[in-house]
């Protein structure tokens, strides 16, 4: 699933860094899982507790406090986290309701993706049917295939 | 596999942290696996490119200059910095060489594993047959066995 993706930033010579919540590393461990992945991949940020979200990656304390860790704004800083801490030209970064409980009024399967690169960011929001495992998974895809969009049209 | 030692540290009211690099982010998915695995685990390092190691997890980078990171001490000093980072009680770290080409003369399965908790620290060194995917998966078998070990000496 990620080998696409890692084959198009190994031919540009840029480098990708995740910042994870509800995926708790999923998405990293998928990125790992193509041999040669360390060519491209630096590493990233399992940021599972709401203060580590701001003590690691940054993302200001006060857009935390009024948001909640479930939100467009702070997965869009997570990804530029993610990117500046390791220091890569990509962050990509999930957060999101995986389950077995509704968090913060938003229902299970709620969940916000973004990717930060060169030259701008975005973020997209989707609600997952399923387990915990289904959704996490699903959100590992939906986080390639948003880096995959967002590395076409900046190419 | 990682429920009982969740179990263990909750009963506890004590917490966890990880630093990966040949595992990639696979240990940290494998405890989020677990439903209820917020209250213990907080989150964690994936240190994949090697200068990470020092400027995430505090590696000191004569060590890594002098040893690489495939080392005991390395991995001692990446699950200490998993504990300190993210404010855990504990830390729990890998690396190795997963394939499929050697590394700084280390052969393809070759793996250290650490834990640190609040009384002291714990290195394992061992070697794994396999490919990319098993290595890995043993991997974070084997550090989810030094855990549940350590946790029992210490209780």
């Amino acid at each position: 699933m990620a080998e696409p993706v890692l084959r198009l930033l190994r031919e540009r010579r840029q480098t990708l860094a995740v910042a994870e919540s509800l995926t708790g590393g999923l998405l990293a461990a998928t990125i790992v899982d193509v041999p040669g992945a360390s060519t491209v991949f630096r590493g990233g940020l399992v940021v599972y507790a709401t203060d580590l979200k701001r003590s690691l990656a940054g993302v200001p304390g006060d857009l935390l406090a009024e948001r909640g860790p479930v939100d467009p704004d702070v997965v869009l800083a997570l990804a530029d986290g993610a990117r500046r801490v390791c220091g890569a030209d990509w962050g990509v970064a999930t957060t999101g309701v995986a389950g077995p409980e509704s968090q913060g009024g938003l229902p299970v399967g709620t969940l916000y993706l973004a990717c930060r690169g060169p030259h701008g960011g975005e973020v997209r929001g989707m609600t997952l049917d399923g387990d915990r495992p289904r959704i996490r998974a699903g959100a590992v895809a939906a986080a390639l295939e948003l880096l995959a969009e967002a590395l076409g049209a900046a190419g």
